[in-house]
């Protein structure tokens, strides 16, 4: 049984749901290389310690470097900020270690680019953190398109939409400070990454967005809103089909509003991950008068389910979708080879990002880059 | 007790439905005025002599002019194709009856504009047809809005999807030849009502249209479609609020796709007509840990229910809301003044269609007109 | 084209119901034979004045003698008080009356199988007015089960459920008087006849009945309260299905709990009134993996509903019901026989609610008494 | 930072959730004590290494005695089948351990009495392994009910469904044979536990039982089914309420059934385990005009869902469930004392389906035994 070091930048959020998932992957899925848990880091010595105890880590410290180099680490997983995602991979891969980055993919399209060089020249497995495509029904959904179910599809309809600000009366913070901390540099590029799986590339876009509360409250008064609240993407895709992506950070009411609709020339998808363990289809050639969306509850016929529960309904969670991403991991570790989502997938959500602020600014459509070369896709 | 002579013009879907409408609005309602239906105009004289001795009209013609003409008429039910609105409308204010239009009102902007000064100028009673907006449920969503529930009203988003054009296999027919026949121009009008009654005016817009299906089968062979399949809007309101429109008649699964969501600062609504009697509703006040978005049914507490039944939730269904215009038709008439919505609605819609044509083919934002003059709005 | 004189005893609630459905019955249906509405009766002269203006009807009575007895009355809607029932349609029988009468039957079972014998000796048309099982959804049901759609029938699970008592500080009415108008005797008849309608005759029975609030508020102090509340019935089908009822007018929240859940070996149906426009179908048979419960919208596929709308999911309401049955009297009346559910179906229904109470007394099973004859079953 | 040494013994479904869960659960909870996995036992001696290696356990046997004497081991996880929970946990006790065991407590309430009782003498930790309960919905519905936030409840309805048995088609198989492996006897203790952990004791109930496909195929032609497939319980709390139980294996569409509706005077709940994350609440008391049921998505302001996301909406699942047993079990290690459920609760649950048997087999009402002695409730 062969292990894996495993070096994990970050204890907040998603530093934790990366190391439950990597305390309960080998079990969960049997997996070939099973992870060793080397060194966490964080950024105090205490907090690092406390980390690495509650989380089953060798080893803290304080200093990503010193993680990257660590000899006994094969593989580090990026769960830091956004804004250090560039300075810990390139090292990284520079060490020869697999990186595992989370979303986003560096601050932009200019460090992404660098990062997806780097991870291709390495020829090591890098990999981008988009959890929420890996539910067992939004990987049936990818089934279902790919095997032609819905017939050619005509519409996509994606949003993303959460209310965590919603209140006007929420203070200032770092989320309401700096363009890479705002909604579409923030919380777009899930659903962005769920449209280009679900629909191949998009070719070109037009996008409105806005800053809904400019001010918010802060120690002794108020401080201005430096990044925005929602915006919207009209878009083609390279398939020729239309759609739209809507994603809010103020969206009253919405709690994890990952959510597409999808019509197609045969039947038509719905999905919304407040409901995850369910897809609805529509089979165009249903019999007469039985034409409906079903409600089909994930089980063990479809993707990654029945390692977490052989009973079909008895439904996985967030968590689970973290377990699938390290599962993966650990497998392209094992063959040597990337497997989707990689940087490419991550570089090519923040090409769309970049595509949506120039033609919010132009006030027009714009043309999306082709990615050059030849990306991972599963 | 006083009655009013009503002329239907046009027997078939809407103008069984108003015919409908007229026998019972009297026994539901206990209106101060009572229609009498006088005369029933369609294609032939069989069909409008079957059309009356069904619906209860006591004469019936193939001749509009016949009908407008009728000195025991004082109210004329336009309900026949959208190219005979006008040539129809002005005759009848001309002879001083009030005209019920069915949406869309005449063929176009061009049109519209010249039908709501006929009626402006006639002092008689106008009113058009959008009869979706009249369920209690969508009645309920506009005095939430204007009460201020939902806080300041952030994002629109309204579609109206059916699939009746889905399967690129039906063949073409009326409706796929000739613009006004097309999606924009048929089915967007009531969507568009909707967003303009709940949201207030929209003062700019940016539009994508297209025709999925470009030929269909015909005798011997195939045709060229020659309107529009789908289409979305992307907009800002007056209130400064952003909107999107999604509209299509190619929607597979979709049957009664009138539906919206709306998030303010203080609360959330959403509609979908396949359940007509359910309104959401998410209140931000509510007590932490026991928020979400409640299912009201609709009943005696909600506008215009309890004269349907004094039960909640035995719902109302698409013939009630006939009912319902017929209602404010006859009240209108009553009242010798107008009520919303009037020809100054149904024009509204109109211009947003036409800015919408206009921004896609220019491919980028355009303004609406603000309607000159004073409109008529409830 | 044939007329038939109606004659409606009451004008509240149901009065106002049947009203406007023979209002609207020949233009939604084109009946051969049309009603003509002759009379109603209410209880004082001013008031049965007001309902004949309001509903249409020639004349007005305060003695429903007097209906009974009219030469231009050829058929008579009952949908008075229970307690008048029998009153009414024996001698509107002799008087050679066709005879709609509301659920539930008269006041029990002795009462109705004395209407059932007078109906059944008349050779006239009778009729009971059983609504809810008309909606285009639960004829849908009908079809299904019949069909064997989903193989035999394993299980039945039904309930009326509604609130309209769950506040113990509602104060005491008639309502809350007298074993006729409590929840068994008022408020279970619909379910039942939805049960016996779906499933066929039930062979035995174990019922448990209370009343979960004892006193209601009255004028000076506390009234006892000597109906019940709520009840359930624990049933074996002649066809040996297991199955269920629950009836409560305490169950908050609940609005129109009129809803079913049946399993069979080849799939299954679930069905609730307060989205009476929908049936979900679980097909056993659908591909592996894509199997679920389909929403049914219904149609022009589906039983009555083209009538109402040629476009699917734009939805039938309460008072559409009472026009489906007021089509079917009228067409029985055409046809001079019975048509289902006739007073037969209203007699079954009293037989099951008699054996509740007499289960609930012993506190054990009890048979339910097949019925005698040949009842008239569509 | 303490250690407890733990036994497994059983390696299959729940032996496997129970590893995952033991492996993730000081990561999730940062819980006091931690598990140290010593030993698994399953039935061969290359499945027991294999399952070692996979779940992370240092040794593996074939021997529960093994096991369960071990010095190492502190504690034992029974999740072996249904008919060795007494054989193991007797010893287990006797050797000073700590003993979770999986539902149902043993064959029936022969067996658990004495295994309560072992467990009460032996002054260690006893825990029944009732999860569905532990979803953060239905811990939030208890403290809803305890909180009175819906007043007296006055009707408990609840299922568990499921349809792995609604094909007749389908063979024998160990779960067709012997009353211990049944529907009720394996199906029935979630949603009894559930019941009892609502609604507290059940004083008396009635029970129909069935076994609707009584013959399958088998090698050679088919086999008798010697147990049951479907059975309902309508009851009466302590506290008075009314209630009603369907179990099913044979509920055609119904995957994951564990669904209850409660009704009380001030509000409602509803809760279906096929979408977890979601408890559906009514409250009597909102605005006339506004109420209805409101959907509350459970996060971070809801019981024992913040240590698995600090999103809301963001979901757990059925391996969640697990943890959260595991964490209750360390942290009642940890004080010394058991925590609810314990024996007691696996026992009481016994007793209902004890009684549910007696009520089927007289045909009427029996009384459920109170539990003598003071049981362990949360």
């Amino acid at each position: 049984m062969s292990e894996v070091g495993i070096g994990l930048v970050g204890g907040g959020y998603m530093g934790k749901a990366h190391a439950v998932a990597l305390s309960a992957v080998a079990a969960v899925f049997d997996t070939a290389l099973r992870p060793r848990l080397e060194m966490i880091c964080t950024t105090t010595p205490e907090g690092a310690a406390a980390k690495a105890r509650q989380f089953g880590f060798a080893r803290s410290t304080v200093d990503w470097r010193t993680l990257v180099a660590d000899p006994r680490i094969d593989a580090v997983v990026i769960a830091s900020p956004q804004d250090t995602h560039k300075d810990i991979a390139l090292p990284a891969f520079a060490a020869g270690k697999h990186v595992f980055c989370e979303k986003p993919l560096g601050l932009g399209v200019v460090e992404s680019r660098v990062m997806l060089e780097a991870a291709q020249r390495s020829g090591l497995v890098h990999m981008t953190g988009f959890n929420y495509i890996r539910t067992p029904a939004s990987q049936l959904a990818r089934q279902i398109i790919a095997a032609g179910e819905i017939g050619e599809v005509t519409w996509f309809c994606g949003e993303h939409t959460e209310d965590f600000y919603a209140d006007p009366a929420l203070a200032a913070s770092r989320r309401t400070r700096g363009k890479a901390n705002g909604n579409m540099g923030d919380l777009s590029p899930h659903i962005i990454n769920a449209a280009l799986a679900l629909m191949g590339p998009i070719r070109s876009l037009c996008a409105d967005i806005e800053t809904v509360h400019r001010t918010r409250p802060a120690p002794g008064g108020t401080e201005a809103v430096t990044n925005d609240d929602q915006g919207q993407i009209m878009c083609r895709f390279v398939s020729g089909a239309m759609g739209h992506l809507f994603i809010s950070r103020v969206a009253t009411g919405r709690k994890m509003g990952y959510a597409y609709e999808i019509s197609g020339t045969e039947g038509a998808l719905r999905f919304d991950q407040e409901d995850q363990n369910a897809l609805w289809l529509y089979r165009s050639r249903d019999p007469q008068g039985r034409q409906g969306f079903t409600k089909i509850l994930t089980g063990p016929d479809h993707p990654d389910y029945q390692a977490f529960c052989l009973g079909p309904g008895h439904g996985t969670g967030y968590q689970d979708q973290i377990i699938i991403e390290a599962r993966d991991f650990l497998e392209a570790i094992a063959a040597g080879t990337p497997r989707w989502p990689t940087f490419a997938d991550g570089h090519m959500v923040n090409q769309v990002i970049d595509a949506a602020w120039a033609s919010h600014e132009r006030r027009g459509w714009v043309d999306v880059d082709p990615l050059e070369g030849e990306p991972h896709r599963s």
